[in-house]
């Protein structure tokens, strides 16, 4: 599973994701032509005016921070949290609403390739892009992925999936509270993973399944700061994503609190 | 590949992790007996002394908590950002230098199941910890890592394979600059990640490797912050982790620049 | 104005702030005996077992540190912020609801100093505490401030002064929408000053605010990331305060919204 | 000492200072003529092409925020913990080295009323900036601010003051350690304050102080994170100022380490 067909041009710290078919590329430096062997990724270059692009395979997250969106998407940093804290395995069955973009969604279906990922989104908009992202980092959509269109905060939404068959569940809603139902599916002993970009969200979320079966519930929110160092300087950049989202995490378990 | 013999307690916010085939385990809490139906970790509960013990199967976050150690280990956090940003994949050939208690080695093992983990420590003591924490999380020596003693600063170090043999290196050393020479083994295109507790480290490490083919150096620091989230509060933590290490990432070019 | 009868004993990184008249002092590094020319506070220094103890006249910093309380206290980087922005002036009339301990209080006295604050308290108990602190710091109860013991959650509650009197109003209280009324005593043109350690109230009050004549509305966090630097170091300290409060500031205008 | 000939005028979150003589001023929204009464900044608005513009008094913070400059500015939150954590009294007497555009010195001169600030630059450029700033925000020249044009590098500077003449010193310079003379002006037990936004000239001012007589060297920086707070939404801002320089302080004591 892998970017098979897809280069990254790398100049001067901007960053291209292009087909690796494409002979020939357009930038503000100047018209590329693309060989065979760079077509490879191996960190070759070509001078074009006096600048070098260098060619390689792109990396899941340099992929990511290209996708196409609709939505606002998950961020790397966020994404490497949930699938390490939330510890995804190969074999696990994972359930996902909302779909969005799928970014999220694409780095769940590499991980859990001899498992399955269930995702639910509610507007066929929003299915397609990600279907097309999908598409783009996979060559096609990998049998481990389901797609559903459906609205988890329906009261009669039913996933074709026995209560108590997800190993992990994902959200990723503006009102996560309706969707309580959908933890029905999460095995005991599952892990739960909340995603909001809203603290008031998290809260309310965090209230209701309080009175249900979960426990060490955590919040957090992960910075990513990044810093200039050269042959001159040590310092933070000056600006930073001060903010993407707030991650909540939780146990189910057997007892009805 | 998982934690199969270990068994996660928790019981008011407190986490002990414990041989599955331990019969009974004492806390301060008192004396706790496990039956064979709570050693499934399916999130059953046992009440002693009016508090509520549940039981899980570890994630691997949870064990790295949780590891021996001799040496200061490479955070969840930080290790999350580096697995995902370096797109560790299944067939990735690795080199890891130095071992330490071996948190970091664990995770890049989980994920590289079809590839090869090399990993290079000086110290036998530290080597000796670290196996035996690979044991506890695999039940044995999996595969796909091998051990190596050695001291990397020394100019006639060697590794039992061709140059341009690694897709990825992961450095943790405390003066890394002194281990260029290892950097010949990883493949052009190839992804380097060097972490370090000190920014001065850092960008002396960069200053080297400007000099050499490396290219889209980036350097963070990954901040984690947790809040108290219930129906009372929304507020970070009073207390927070406020550094752990920097990482640095680079990609490998051809051109000696 | 100033700590005159005070003096801080600065050894190895631990500071005591004791009163100046007093001639011996015990520390577990063993007992010091003060002369009059340390008592001077320039930085002489005295050896007791082979460990220096300096001597120093302390700032509002120190002091702040030291204060007794009862109540949480505000920070000294949140007072600064908040008396910078809020710009407090000579001649500035202040209302302050509530007193705490007072931490805030000496600040806005300190600076109003041909002004006044008027500060308000439910507590007796707390007010004694802060009269202590202010004693303490000023050597006696200053003109510039006065001490009301009133519930400003009361709907009958009044001050003694004029609508429209202050420059600016500070908050320091657990549910402040509920002292909706003391805005009545502001000026338009005037600063509002909202400090509370959760955001949901926070939101709150902004709710309430938003609906009456407020304008330029912000919302803050500060940190203070202290760093190790030393001849082998330049780090962040291992811990750090990841919480203290928000800061909400806004400025009352004619309309009525 | 205040703004006196300065008007803020707010409208939709964006902000313009401008002379209070103005009879017009020209906005993206529209032209707005403005009367007497607004003139006196008191939280009046006028309404024009239907928008709201609020005429206030600014505030130091909104002052600097807008001043001329060459060079990069010291920004708000940093110049509220120098002056709170460096405890600038009235009577204080203060070096500055060097001037910059102004914004520190502003803040000093508010202060230290009844002392004095001596500010030393190299660059007449530089200081005919500030000297504009000061005179816009103060209407002159205040009587307690020095400005000295000279080289705080060289082995020969010299100011007219006694040794020991200054209770603070503030440092503003690219490589600090090469004014070590300038802190023989400095009092023991006086305050030193060091601002640079490189980690590493930060390391080498602190091994150069290490060697003389300062103690309770401290190094820290102030992160202000924006909330987003309304009716719907409680989330910090998407992007946040992630640097802007380091503050390091430290207490000069008697005896020569």
């Amino acid at each position: 599973m892998s970017l098979k067909n897809k280069i990254l041009i790398f100049c001067e710290g901007k960053k291209w994701l292009i087909d690796k078919k494409r002979e020939e590329f357009a930038t503000h430096f100047g018209n590329i032509k693309i060989t065979e062997k760079e077509r490879k990724g191996k960190g070759e270059y070509k001078l074009v005016n006096g600048k070098k692009f260098y060619f390689f395979l792109p990396t899941i997250e340099e992929f990511l921070l290209k996708i196409k969106r609709k939505t606002q998407i998950i961020y790397p940093k966020d994404i490497s949290i949930m699938l390490f804290y939330a510890d995804i395995k190969e074999k696990d069955k994972i359930i996902e609403a909302g779909t969005g973009s799928g970014s999220l969604l694409i780095s769940l279906a590499t991980r859990a390739k001899k498992g399955k990922v269930i995702t639910i989104e509610k507007r066929e908009d929003f299915q397609k892009i990600a279907i097309e992202n999908i598409e783009n980092y996979f060559g096609k959509i990998p049998k481990n992925i389901e797609f559903v269109i459906g609205d988890v905060y329906d009261e009669n939404f039913k996933l074709n999936v026995e209560e108590n068959w997800a190993d992990k569940i994902f959200l990723d809603l503006p009102e996560p509270w309706k969707a309580i139902k959908i933890l029905n599916y999460l095995k005991t002993g599952g892990i739960l993973v909340n995603y909001n970009p809203q603290i008031l969200q998290i809260k309310r979320f965090v209230e209701e399944i309080k009175k249900l079966n979960f426990i060490d519930i955590k919040v957090m929110e992960i910075l990513e700061r990044r810093w200039i160092v050269d042959e001159k300087r040590a310092r933070p950049e000056d600006l930073m994503r001060g903010h993407t989202g707030f991650i909540m995490m939780a146990r189910k378990v057997k007892n009805e609190k």
